[in-house]
Parts: structure tokens; C-alpha cells; sequence
């Protein structure tokens, strides 16, 4: 790990003052480098790191750090791992151009591989296209709020697990692992990344505010999560479509929105989601079982369970 | 350039409609085109055009599409060639999605070149981070209004000639030019493209309104193009400061804008920057020298016309 964040800062350098400093400063703050880690143990399962690993895992740090610019601009966000973004401290102007720049040096970062670099740029290019499509469906949906479940998992998909599906399948490939093997590790990610925001989306509804980012602006953004559609799948049609109604005239209501959020916790909507990040994470941890004995496969499966507890 | 328009058509289809219909009417209000219309000059110059080209062809037009509608949000425009922006129709956030939408799909049209892809990647990341960088750069130098003449030429080479040099680059490529015409060529987008944004900046100080964007913003927002560099080159460093920190303070007052806007026309900076841009636009024609004469080498020098005398 320590590897690729040097390779991050390496490829980050630039000789424009405000450009360097802020990219220091986002190193800096870090977060929970969750998929340059499910890329080195990709890697590592499949038979061991090298150095194309490295610039993948770097790859996927760098992409992912783009988007979060450019979703902080999307959802005006002016707090991320606690900290102020680049957003509120600059401007979503200088959001929005610093993300392309750190997604260039993503493509970088991957072209300086010694092999596979077409291969691995198409799937890292088929993620950013999932990730604006499933953006742009948030926010076509958010403004009937009219997702339907099928709507929020393909969200969902396109939002988190896609990005941790090319985190591990670039990882196995740095590693020449063989098909069976790589098809295991995109199984494991889709469903650990699919966990993953079940559980982000949990947190908005039932954090504790350590999670530092504000909470409950989803609903607010007449986002319909998980929790909520659970809530709404135990009603009637008619009721359910009315609590839809609530979501989309909420603008700011501070009652009407505590009584969407009664609502859901009346219904139980946040343990039934919970219930179904479980059976995502068996998923995730059961696909790993195609992969041979070693200590990556084992924190793998470790990091499924910390995936599910994480209360930030 | 009716197989660029289709190819590009192609690449953007969603079943998202929000993203489709969009994508439609962005496409359906073109703009130039110029920097398909320079790749596929360039690739006829160098022997012909073929599917490779046109794929490259229709990459510059969907990268440049993307960085306008980062651009937009950058900028905070409402009108684009005459229509109200997305930013303006739908959302800022919007804009930057759809932005990132198209880059990745003028990836995937230069990977689904037959060959050859990996290099023109190379190429095109290296522009996108060069104009990341150019908006970066210039965002910091607004804030002082302090921009030298040597910032200036980097942040136009950033902001528009790096895109004509991929252009022109990857349409040579795609005809398997030597290297000596694709050296010529490149130099002639070049000083092209420099060319191209000082006539942009000569513009927005002296533009009739039929450009289709609103005039007049570069200063009210401190930046200092050549125009006013001309003009603060005539007289003494303090009086230079001077005009400089109004351009600092400015904050919307019209009386002060106005006298900035008398200092230049007094010095005659419009006609120092557009004799400045002539040479620019002789420099790209003689570059063209080093090419075999044909239809296509004598359009290309037509478009240096062109540039230096457009209106809009």
C-alpha cells in the first residue's frame, strides 16, 4: 500500500502551485484506500503483486478520488471523510477540472503498465461510463421519486461495485490469473461493492454522525434507498405511492420529512435492508471459495465482514 | 464528416433517457466541427482516410464536446453557440456527468481502433490533463489578475492548441504518416490553435454580439488575455499594476470595467493582439510546406483563413 501511494503522488506532481498542493492535501486525508486493497489482494490470490499491480491499484485509488470530486460538485457536498472538499475550500469549478486531472493520471498511471494496458483502460473506462449512467439515472429518478428496486440496484451497481469489480479483475490481471479464478473475484466484488452502499445507504438512514458526511440528505434529495423501499414494499400500493408523493414535496419540510422517516422505521425498513447486505456479503464471501488456500483469500473474506460492521 | 457524426451517434446511445435525450440535442446543435474537419485534413493529407480515422476523428469531437461541458460548469455559462447550456437546462451536476459520459465514450471509439489505440490514448490523456491543468492555472491567476504573457500562451497551448495537435496527430497516425509530416503537422495545429483562442479573447473585447455566447465575461471574471497584455506592455510597470489591481477589484462595478475597456482600445491592444494572431496564423500555413501538395493541404491552409476571420 505503501507502494501505490507513492506511485498516486508520483503521477500527481504538477508545477501549478494551487494543482500541487491540493492534490497533496487530498493524498493526505487519505480514506479507507478500500480498492487499491481489494486490488493487491486480487493480485495476491492469484498468485502475487508485481509491479503492474501497483500502477493498477494506483489506478483505481486515482479513479475512484476523480469520481468523489465530481460527486461532491453533483451532490454539493461540502464535508468528506470529515474533512472540507475541495468544493467548499476552492470551488466546484476547481472540483470539477482537478477530478478530470486525477482521472488523466488514472489512464497514466495504467498506460505505464509493462502489459495489458488496452485491456485494462477498456474496463476501466466501461466503469466511469457505469458510474455517470447510474449518476444520471439518481438524479432522473430523484425527481419523481419513482425508483423502483430494479432501478436502485443497477444505481447501486453502477455507483460502488462497478469500480470494485475493476479493482480486483485488474488486480487478477496483473497477476495472469486464469479465468475461473478472475470470474470468482468479480462475483466476490460486484457483491461486496452492491453491500457496501446497501450499507452507506443504512448509515444515512441510522448513522451516528461518525460517518463524516452530513446524514440523512439522501432522502432529502428525494433519493429512494434501500431502506425505504423496503418500508414501501409492506404497504399497499396505494399507500406506498402516497409516502412517494411525501418524498418529492419534502423541499425541506422538516415534519413531513420525520414522518417519512417514522415511516421506514415503523416498517422496519432499515434492519430488512440489513438483512439483505447480509445475504450480499454470504454472496460476496462464498464466491471466494473457487480461489486456492492463501492469506489474501483470507483477508478477503475479513474484509466482507468489515464491510457489514463499519459504523463510518 | 457525415461517418464522424454517425460514429459518434453510435458511441453516446442510452437506455437512460434523461442521457439520451440529451446526448441527441447536444449532438444535433454541432457547433464548428473544426477539430474532426483538422483530423480527417490531416489524415487525407497524409495519404487518406480511413475507419481509424474517422473513429479518431469523431474522439477529438466528443473530448472537446466533454471539456465544454466541464467547461460550463467551470465557467458558470448560460448559453453555448446560441442555446441555453445543460448546465442552464438541467444542473451543473448534470453537466459534469454528461462530460464524463463523453470522455468515456471518446475512449471507447479510439480503442476500437484497429490499431494503434494505446498510442492516441496516450496522446489524448496527455491533452486532457494539459487543458486540466491550462483551467487550473488560469483559475489561479485570475485571483491576482497577475498573468504574464508566458502564462498566457501556456494556458491557450492548455486550453485549445493541445486539442487541435491531438486532432491533427491522430488523423496522421491513423494514415501511417512519416514523421516528418506529422511534425508539420502538429506544428501547424499549434500555432493554429493558439491562433484560434486569441481570436477568441480578440472577441470577447471586440465581438459584435454574434458569437453566441455572452461577450465581456474574460475581465469581469480577472482574466487578463492578450488584449489587455498588449495594451499593459505600452505603458510603465506602476501604471501596468495599477490597471492590473482594477481588474482585482472590479467586482461587477461597470464605471470601472468601462475604464479598463477605454485603457485598451486607447492602446490599441485589440490590433497588437490581432496582429499578433496573423503571424500565428502565417507561421501554421508555412508549416504545412513540409507536406506533398493536395486538396487536403490546400483546406488546411483555408482554415488558417478561416480562424482569422471569423466573427462568431
Amino acid at each position: 500500500m505503501g507502494r501505490v501511494a507513492a506511485r498516486a503522488e508520483e503521477v500527481l506532481q504538477s508545477d501549478i502551485e494551487l494543482l500541487d498542493a491540493t492534490n497533496r492535501s487530498l493524498l493526505s486525508q487519505g480514506g479507507k484506500r478500500l480498492r487499491p486493497m481489494l486490488s493487491l489482494l486480487a493480485a495476491g490470490a492469484c498468485g502475487g503483486i508485481n509491479d503492474d499491480s501497483i500502477r493498477f491499484a494506483a489506478a483505481s485509488e486515482l479513479m475512484h478520488n476523480a469520481t468523489l470530486l465530481h460527486d461532491d460538485v453533483v451532490d454539493g457536498a461540502t464535508l468528506r471523510r470529515g474533512m472540507p472538499t475541495v468544493m467548499s475550500l476552492l470551488s466546484g469549478p476547481a472540483s470539477v477540472l482537478l477530478g478530470d486531472y486525477w482521472l488523466v493520471k488514472a489512464v497514466k498511471c495504467i498506460l505505464d503498465a509493462s502489459r495489458d494496458g488496452e485491456r485494462v483502460i477498456r474496463l476501466f473506462a466501461k466503469t466511469l461510463s457505469d458510474l455517470a449512467e447510474g449518476e444520471l439515472l439518481q438524479l432522473q429518478r430523484s425527481t419523481y421519486a419513482d425508483t423502483s428496486r430494479e432501478d436502485y440496484f443497477r444505481i447501486i451497481y453502477s455507483k460502488t461495485a462497478s469500480l470494485f469489480e475493476v479493482a480486483v479483475l485488474s488486480g487478477a490481471i496483473s497477476a495472469g490469473a486464469p479465468e475461473e479464478w478472475t470470474a470468482a473475484l468479480v462475483a466476490y466484488a460486484r457483491k461486496l461493492g452492491l453491500a457496501f452502499q446497501v450499507k452507506d445507504d443504512i448509515l444515512d438512514y441510522a448513522g451516528d454522525g461518525t460517518v463524516g458526511k452530513p446524514l440523512g440528505i439522501d432522502l432529502r434529495e428525494g433519493k429512494v434507498t434501500l431502506p425505504l423501499l423496503c418500508a414501501l414494499e409492506t404497504v399497499s400500493p396505494e399507500e406506498a405511492a402516497e409516502v412517494r408523493r411525501s418524498v418529492v414535496s419534502l423541499d425541506g419540510d422538516p415534519v413531513l420529512e420525520e414522518r417519512i422517516r417514522s415511516f421506514v422505521r415503523e416498517r422496519d425498513g432499515v434492519a430488512m435492508a440489513a438483512r439483505e447486505m447480509d445475504c450480499l456479503l454470504d454472496e460476496a464471501v462464498s464466491a471466494l471459495e473457487e480461489l486456492p488456500a492463501s492469506v489474501e483469500k483470507m483477508y478477503l473474506a475479513e474484509l466482507a465482514r468489515f464491510v457489514g460492521e463499519r459504523t463510518f
